[in-house]
Parts: structure tokens; C-alpha cells; sequence
């Protein structure tokens, strides 16, 4: 702990895309990192305003045109609805802006895909925040996995449980399939789960066999478009190992609960969201949990770990590490595991071959 | 807590088939249901003489019509491997005895059709140990599934893992397909997986989609048939319900967790057997641990709860009910919740087309 | 497992002396040891049988005296009210037969020390059921506590906190002092605490500092002494560690919560009863729960390990194991931990020891 | 979630004194607080400038005359060993700065009462981070047990155990009593660990009865004096309950485990400072692990929470919390629970009681 991960090398100066919670939590993350946080972009001057107060800032664009048009922002956090996520991270890029952007960060792989090129082509850092990379033991998880310490991966068994659906009159912008995009439950939280699993494995899905339900159906009268509350799927990885994952936002007592478990020829481990600090390592001669303490940590999860053994970190901790990661790529610094567009592109594809399979209700091959 | 419910109206008196672990299981249950032990019996006068020892008995029987032959046994306990039951149980039966069968019932459906008419034309007892279903928390489960609480059923995650077999040289009579029969983790665990989660949720499994691995394939060289050591599958249920279920053998670590969780309209509600007394119930608003405290359960889980709350009851307290109620079913009492041979042949059932959705590679209806 | 721990080398033939749960609990006991079960005695016809039927006997003997005089009875277990333990081991002593008594043995450490004296002098098995030593992962904590892995004891952290009379009008015959005896709490469940800590730590408490509680005094009426409902304490051991211990019946929430840690030079232990079937053994690199697996164990808690890992063991698992431990002494096999009156006096004294304490608010050497 | 408890009303200027890990820490919250971070002090220019890099700050200031000096800052956070404190903490009183001061706020009971009634008469915020009484759920705690839902409180059971000096040759400052003071546990995390159990239960510890151990002797060669690694107390409150507390840095395996449980008439309530987000509430009828919910937590508690439940909030975000309240109390709002220098006075007070009872071996009343 001598290094301070939030430490950039040059102050950033951040614009924001929206006011929500998200966009709060953008801001903290850019605090944290020691920007400067210019002002925050709405639909017009009343929501920019509120917006901007919200964060904090002084400074409300009534448009994301005129926040694009003040050259000293060099970093767009995007925190809309996600239908509007494609189109202004491509405006942000031809602006000349680095861009961190929500995810899904397109309703449609072509879209992501654009961007992807379009980022690429322009030299821009563009990031999106599979933010439960950035727990300190969820890196420790992948270092014994790419070091070997499981073996030969033979099974995945992953979930990812909320209940905040769970009523029949819960609802959310994320509902309505015209704002939210064609998939729901999976675009919004299937996707940290395919995008975890591949991250810590080292390896990809690369087919699939999905089913899915839409429990409350007339939650989308919005649209007309029924999105699904829950996916059930067997996967299937590159080496040969299958798997089950389990997405639900009606699973009553669940409120954030993202767990996976990989089970290697040498050992498991398991990773729980909603106990970052601790990783299970089952053996068959004697299972182990790791608590995080740093002296005894991989240097990628000593890294991002800001406090010592026994003091909890948090979800804002891990989007502060995302954020600063992020930033430090704009200075010419290549983070580890750093969520990139293309990453956001997978995501979107693995969408989509879920939505694929449920409908064909058969396999579907993984785009690669 | 005023009755005991070993305590059975008449005594019986017992013959077992096999002195392997189990059947030392089945005789300490027999003992705590107050049968008389007779005698065991085995393929040699040795083995024979070995059986009854270990078993604590003064008759070896050196076959199982020797066994049968004897008018003063009326229940035999079958307790050899997998390839045998079927035909065990079908001399048993027609030599007139009650049976009680180790699981998978039968290789084969029709083999298990079979004994379950003959049983039935007899009107014998013919029970099959899915010994889980005797945890007083997996009736409690089941009494609040059925008096509502949960809701509409929605998902199911379930899971059975093992590490028995994870290592290469890890070996065993069931791993040879010859006496193991064409299906193995499956057959032997997954079986236990699918009884409890139909028997908590009151409803079947009517399609699956199934994926299969054998990773250790020389294993397999005693028959040449090689069978699987993991299974990942994707269920429908009648009431449309969706869930996945993981089945391994080779899942470091893991030593014999069962767990299942299912989530309704109104609650979710988790057994895990490793940890038997103590249920989890998932609520939006609040969830609870309910542990087993006999005050407070359900008329049938409160029947099964021998000791009182605080006081951990295990495995063999659970197979002791499950002998205890098959003794009673003998006296002509009907207890609640006895799996009988239709059980174990639906779970055969359900092996077969967890078998062929993994050849065909699609989706399966289960046989009714 | 290749042995049962159960098998005794001759019948043993056992009467019982009272007929509620814990006579229950004995009768499961010795009918798992293959004891032949004589018949119980109670203090008058109606109640003897009905005692003999809750236990499934034959025979109920209308006295104490006329179970006594049956010379087929070798041992007799004691399961009255606390206050008449020791006149009724005595008896049975005098009769010539091995006793197991139930704890406290005595409510002085004067009538204790003389039953101690009396058996020791006649020859006989005298076994008191301190039955939490008879968790295999007791066993294994002592084990490994006695090989060093511990390190040097620095430190106690133990509680025995129960709920069941936490509420007003719970009541019992132990909450009266002329049946239960001077001390409630801590005779009842602290005796337990202390007899583990000393068991596993395989060292003494020395001298104690204790505070008491009377929460609902008008429960006392019964005798007008009023018995604690809970105790607080600081005791210091042989070596020099010293340690807290928390005993309560007024723990909402809590229903046998016994758990005792131990923290040494190099390491801490910890055994939980209402999860008796691991073990945390911390350590500053790296932590690990130890599941109970029969093939990793130290010899003494394999032989306790009746079913294989991941098939928990319960309480009425450690409470046969306790009485074929005791009867396997009647036939002169001296198997390690077994509790004898000399235990049971030795948890009197410690008893004596907190109530003089918390009198006279002082530190009180407790008698060697 | 519409307000952000990190919102100040006006922008605070905060110096900083020390540069070590602790600073790091205030730093972080003041920068999540919108303060201007001004500079650090600490005793030489290489030493100053060292520290304002490590903050990230752009001056370093090489005496705390020199940071008081400045007119600029309104606040000083001391950041240095203990035994400066009281004198620092003076000095920037007289400098008519507030005071946010590192505990424990003086070695002595005279000087911490000394800058108490100094911070009152100069009207001055004066404020000491007891930060455990930031979480969410700590909050929740206590405003279950101020609305009567554990009832009239019985019994304490708490604990902070850590291992960070459990190895011979562990050393640090802190075990120098030159620089740490006569109390090196206890002050430094026996503190915690009493407020924390006054704070929830809403009443004091009236009087103890200690036992102390120093196992390194030879670590505290530094000043000749040894500081104690371990306390064992029975505590007496207010309301006549009692409890047990256990305080070690030679608990190998635990690395930050402050626990708190208490029992009331009603309830218990359970609070794990490393599992931070999770109450559990004991109830004879059915007991509740109440998860970190702002929809359902009482005012405060929803106020401290910054994310979602299930998205764990940890040691900074408490930390955070605590800072922004101390800067809202500048500008004259009282936030609930702030602890205050006479919170830090009382800690002192225990501390020397806790010595004197250890060396008395005798019960000691804490002065009010």
C-alpha cells in the first residue's frame, strides 16, 4: 500500500451525461481520482441544472452538444438510458473525447461495433464498467486461475440474483424495451456475469443454450415489447468445460447477488459480490477462504486494494479503481484488465445469442 | 417432541443384501426402528460371514435365495451395486418380502416399469432411500412451497457436487458402466437432485436440455463405456417454471453439496444439506434463517425432528426416519413423503432423457 | 470407516431410570450400541410404564430399587432431575452396576467427590455425558491442539447462550433450586463450556472472575432461591492464557449456541456445536475451514466419523458415540475423552467456583 | 438515495498532520467531502513534502506551526502517533481550527479532558473517528435497540481481535509506550470497541473487572514499559446487564474482527464490523439476518447509505461518512452520532480503568 491507485498522473477534466444514481456514482469514482469535474449534460436547462447540483458541479449543458463543444472536458462518463448509449458515445468520439459509457453499450451488436472501430480509429479511450472486475479479489481469483491453481477448468456454476423486479408493479425506465433495448434482465445483469466468468476463467463462451420468462408481462405495455425477467442457460467454454447461469430480477431476498464458481481439475473458487472480500478455494485435501489482505495478495489485486486485511471494500471502491484505471489509460498507461468497448461488444453479442437460443430454443454458436 | 418416531407398532424383522457401507447405514437404521436383524447375505459363505459381521449379525446368508428362503424375514434391505437392484428387488418381491432398494431402482426404465407394477400386484412395500427428503427443513421447505408461501414458482438453482472422483486415479465400482450402468454422477447424485427438487416443489420436471462431460476418460476401461462425470442441464417445469441444475463429481472442494433453492412470486426458499437445519427464506422485504426448531415447524417436520432445536441432526438421523416410515408403511400406515419404487422409477426416467438431450444435443421431454 | 465404532465386544444390558427426552436420547443411544434394553424405572407403576413405552421396553420397574435388584441389568443411566443424581448413582454403585449419570452429577462438589470415590473403590464404569466431546471435530481441534499446531494457548473466547427461557413465563424444574440445584445456567450449559474448553485446550482453568444475572426472579418461587439466568466471566488457565465466557438462557435467537475459540501462538481454533461438523482454524497467512472427512482426520475423530464428508453428524451421532464409549469401558477397553465422574465433579467445582465469585465479587481459585 | 451525505454546504479547507496510511485515509474522505485539500505537515521539509505527495496535495508544510499558520484551513486532521494527540490537538484549537484528531485523543484521561473543555470554550468542531459508528447497519443497530425492539438489554458479548502482531517479531510503533502510550490493545482498538457497544446500546459500562497479557515482552524494549496484548472483561451497564469483552492483536487468523451481540428482553442484535452490510436479529420465534436495504432501514442508517443494497459498502465509505458529518458540524449542522473529543475523553477513561482493574485485579468503576 505505497502506491495510492487513485494517484493520476495529470488532473482529468470530466463531463457527465445524465443525473441518475449512475451518473452519482461516475462522479465519486472521478472525485476520488482526483479530476476536475466540469459539469454534467441533460435533455434541458431544468434537468441540467438539477443534474449538475446533484453531483456537485457548478456547470449545467443543456445538451450533450454543448458539453461536447468545451474543449476542456477530455473525458465523457455517459450515464443514460441505455437505447441513447451507442449514439452518444459516437458523438462523444467524433468529438475527439475519451468516453467511459454504461453498459449495455449498444442495444444491437452492430451498433457496439461501430464504436469499437470507431474508438479504435481515433486513438480514444473508451471504457465500460464491468465495474466487479475492479474487486481486489475478484483479480485474485483470475491470478490463481491464469497461474494454474485450479487446473484444467471443468464447470462453471454462476448466478446472478435481484428482486428488485420481483413485484408485479415494480417498474423502471429499463422496462420498456424502447429505452432499455431488447433484452433486459440479461443486457443489464447477465452481462457482468458472462462478462466475470470470462474474465476470471481466461476463456470464452462459445456456445450456448438458453431459456427465458417474462413474468409480468404487462410491465411492457410501454413498448409492447415483452423483456425478460429471468434466463436460465447451459454454456459451453472454450476448453471444453460446460456450465449453468442463472439470471433473475424476480428471485425474492436477492438483492445484488452475482456469484460464480469455477471448478478446475486442481481446485475451485468462488467469488460473491455481495462478500467481495472473501474467495472460497475448495481442494479435496482442504478448502481455504482467502480474505483479502494485501501483503498476501497477486500485485493486481494488492494493487487495487486501498485498505488493509479485514477492513471492507466496497462497490464504490471498485468503480473509484474502474475510474482511475480508466483515466490512467488516457495517460498512455495500459491497466490491466481494463473494460474496454470491445468488452462491451461481447457482452452485447452474448446478449443477443441468448435471446438467439431462447427463441430457437435450440444452441447457439457465440460470435467470437 | 411426545412421540418417537422410530418407535414402530410391530417388530420387524430384516435381511439385507450387500455389507458395504451403506448396508451398514441401512442396519443402524433398522436398529433405531427396533426391527430384529436377521441376517445379510452375499455371494460367498465369506463374504457372507464378513457382511453379518460387520452388520453386527449372526447370520451370514451365502445367497440371496437363501435370504429369501427364510419365512422369518419380512423386508430386505438391497444394498449392492447398481446393476443388481433391479433384479434383487424382483426376486425379493416375488419371494413375497417388502423391499427396501438402493437407488438408481434400475439401470433401465423398463427394468424399473417392471418392479414398480410387480410391487403394486403384490401390494408390498417397495421404498427407495432418497433419504434427503427426510431432513425435517426439506419437509418444512415443502410444507410452505405447498401452503403458498413462496408463491408461483418461477426459477429453481440446484446443484449437487461432489470431489470423490476428482482426481484422475479416483476409482470405484461405479465407475465401471457394467455394474454402474449407462449413467453414472447423474444416476448416483443427480437422481437425489431431481427427487428433492419435484418432491419441495410439488411439480415435475417436464422438459430438459442437457450438457455432459467425462473427464477422465480412462476410468472408463472396465466396460469401455465411459460414463459422465458432470452434467449442467437447463429444466422446465409444469408450471412453467425454469431453473438450472449443475451435477459433478470432480468439483474440488465439494464433498457432498446439495443444494436448492427455489423462487416463487412471494418468497425464494433454499436447502442445503451439508447444512440440514437450517433453511434460508428469501424475502424482498426481509429474509429469515429458520432453523429447525420443532416448536415452530410444520406438523411433518416437526414429526422428523427427534432432537430438539439447537442440537444438529445429520445423515443418519434422516436415514432412520426414512426406514422408520418404510417399517410403517408395512403396518399399513401411509406416512407422508415415503419414496416408493414410482419415485425411483422416475428418476430413472429422468436420467434417461438427461442422457439422451446431451447425445441429441436437444431439448427432451421427460417421460410422464 | 472400515470399523464400527458402535460394535461392542458383549451385549451390554441397560436399565433406565427416569422417561423423558434425555432417558429418550440414552435409550436411542444404547439401542445403537446393540444393548439389549431391560427396562425403566420411574417413581411410581403409572409412571414407570409409561417411561417403558416412550423408550420402547418391556418392563417398568416401579422404583429405583427394583431396577437395582434386577442382576441382569450391568448399567444403569440416570436421567432424573439434577438434585437426585448422586443418590441415585450412589444406589447404583452400591448395586454393584456401571453408571451413567447425567450432568451435573451433583449440586455440591462434596456429594460429587464422594460418588467419584465410591466407583473408583468398586471398580465400575461411572460415565457423565459432557456428550460435545463427541463431535469427531472436537476431537480434531484437541487433536491438533495437542500436537502444537496452536501454538502456545494465549486466549479463551467462549459462550453457551440458549433462549428457551428468555421469555417471562418460560419455566421448568430446573429454574427450581430445590430440583435443579444452587446453580441453573451454568450447571445446566456452562458446565458443558467449561468441560469443552478444558477438554480441547487440554489445560485448566485456575481461577475465575465471575458476574451473574437473575433476569425473571419470580420464576424462583418454587424454593425462593433464585437461580442465574446468566453468567459472565473472565477465567485465566494453567499457562497463563486468559479468557472470556458468556453463558445465557436468555439469548433470543440463540437456541444451543456452545462455541468455543481457541487462539494460540500460531494459530486459533474454533468449534461451533450447532455446526459441529467443521472447523475454522485461523491463521495469520491463511485461514481454513476444515471439514469433517473421515480420510483427513487425526485417528481419534476418524473413529468417531460415522458417514463419510458432506454427510453431516449430529447430535444424537455424538451422544451414541458417548455411550459405546462407556460401554466399551465396561469391558475394560479405555477409549480416549471418555467423560467419568471425576469430570463430572471437576464441572461442580467449577461451578461452586463461579457462584462464590459472583457472591463475593472476587477472583476465585477454583479447587484443583 | 435523492440526497448525498457527502453534499457540503460550503467548501471546507483541510490541512492534514502525518503522512502515513491513516492520512491517506482522511485524505480520500476529503476529497469525497469537496474539500479544498490544502497541504500536510509533518516534523521536516523532506518529511512534509513526502506526505503532500502521497495525499496528492500540492504543499507540504514543515511544521504544524507553519500549517496553523495558514489562514486558509479551516480544519486539521491529526494523522500522527498517539502520544502527540492531545498536544497537536491543542495547538490547533488555539489556532482556532476545528479538530478532527486520530484516537486515541490522549494518553491520559487529564488531557484528553483538558482539550475537551478547550474545544467547548473556543466553540470549535472537535471531532475523533470512531468510524465503526458510521456503517449503515451499526446505525441500524442502534436505533432498533433506542426504539425498543431488543427490549430491556441483558448481556453483552463483543470482541475486536486481530493478528497483525501476533508473530514475535511483528512491531510498529504503537507497541512503543514511549509513543503509543501505557495502553497499546485496548486504546487502540479496545477503544472501538466500547464506544461502539455505549453507541448502539445507548447506555455505559459502569464498571469492569480486567485481566491483561503482554505475550512479546521483549517488543517493548523500545521504552522499558510493556503494553498489554490482550484484555479479557466482564463488563457491568447502566441498566444492570453484563457482558464479556475480548480484545487481542495476537488472534491469529482474525484480522479486523470487531463483533458486537446483544441480548435483550425483546431480541439480540448482532453487528461483524468485516461483514459490515448484515445485521442479524435474534428472536426466539424466528431470527432475521437483516441485509443493508435504504428502502427499509431506519432514517439515519438510509441516510449513510450511498449505494443500493447488495452492493457492500465498506471502511472508506465509513470513513467518508464520518469526515462529511464532521465538516456539516462546522457549519452547524449536528449530524446524529457524530463522535465528538468527549466521545475520545470517555474512550480514555475506560482504557485507564481497564489498567487499573488489570493491575488491581479488582473491580473498577469507570468514572462518569
Amino acid at each position: 500500500m505505497t502506491t495510492d491507485v487513485t494517484a493520476p498522473t495529470r488532473t482529468k477534466r470530466a463531463g457527465f451525461v445524465g443525473g441518475g444514481f449512475m451518473a452519482t456514482v461516475h462522479s465519486r469514482a472521478a472525485r476520488a481520482a482526483r479530476a476536475e469535474l466540469v459539469g454534467a449534460a441533460s435533455s434541458s436547462p431544468e434537468r441540467a441544472t438539477a443534474a449538475a447540483e446533484r453531483l456537485g458541479l457548478e456547470t449545467g449543458f443543456d445538451s450533450l452538444e454543448a458539453l461536447l463543444a468545451d474543449p476542456g472536458i477530455d473525458v465523457v462518463h455517459i450515464c443514460t438510458p441505455n437505447a441513447t448509449h451507442a449514439g452518444f458515445a459516437r458523438a462523444a468520439l467524433e468529438a475527439g473525447k475519451h468516453v467511459i459509457c454504461e453498459k449495455p453499450l449498444a442495444t444491437t451488436s452492430a451498433d457496439a461495433a461501430e464504436i469499437v472501430a470507431l474508438a479504435e480509429e481515433r486513438g480514444l479511450v473508451a471504457a465500460v464498467p464491468f465495474v466487479y472486475r475492479f474487486h481486489p479479489m475478484a483479480r485474485e481469483a483470475r491470478a490463481r486461475v491464469a497461474a494454474g491453481e485450479t487446473g484444467r477448468l471443468l464447470s462453471v456454476n454462476g448466478a446472478y440474483l435481484q428482486d428488485w423486479l420481483a413485484a408485479p408493479n415494480d417498474d423502471d425506465w429499463r422496462v420498456d424495451s424502447a429505452v432499455g433495448g431488447p433484452s433486459r434482465a440479461f443486457a443489464d445483469i447477465g452481462s457482468h456475469l458472462v462478462d466475470l466468468v470470462e474474465f476470471v476463467a481466461g476463456e470464452r463462451i462459445v456456445r450456448l443454450n438458453a431459456a427465458s420468462r417474462t413474468v409480468y408481462t404487462d410491465r411492457a405495455t410501454h413498448s409492447g415489447i415483452e423483456t425478460e425477467d429471468l434466463v436460465a442457460l447451459v454454456v459451453e467454454l472454450d476448453s471444453g468445460a460446460i456450465g449453468t447461469l442463472l439470471v433473475s430480477q424476480v428471485a425474492p431476498g436477492h438483492k445484488n447477488a452475482l456469484t460464480i464458481e469455477l471448478a478446475g481439475t486442481e481446485a475451485s473458487i468462488r467469488f460473491e459480490q455481495e462478500r467481495p472480500d472473501t474467495l472460497w478455494l475448495g481442494r479435496t485435501e482442504a478448502s481455504a477462504l482467502i480474505e483479502r489482505d494485501p501483503a498476501r495478495l497477486s500485485p493486481d489485486a494488492a494493487r487495487l486494494s486501498l485498505v488493509p486485511a479485514g477492513h471492507p471494500m466496497g462497490y464504490q471502491d471498485a468503480f473509484n479503481a474502474f475510474v482511475a484505471d480508466a483515466y490512467a489509460a488516457i495517460d498512455g498507461v495500459v491497466p490491466d484488465g481494463l473494460p474496454r468497448f470491445a468488452d462491451g461488444l461481447r457482452a452485447v453479442r452474448l446478449t443477443e445469442a441468448v435471446l438467439a437460443s431462447s427463441e430457437r430454443r435450440d444452441w447457439v454458436e457465440v460470435a467470437a
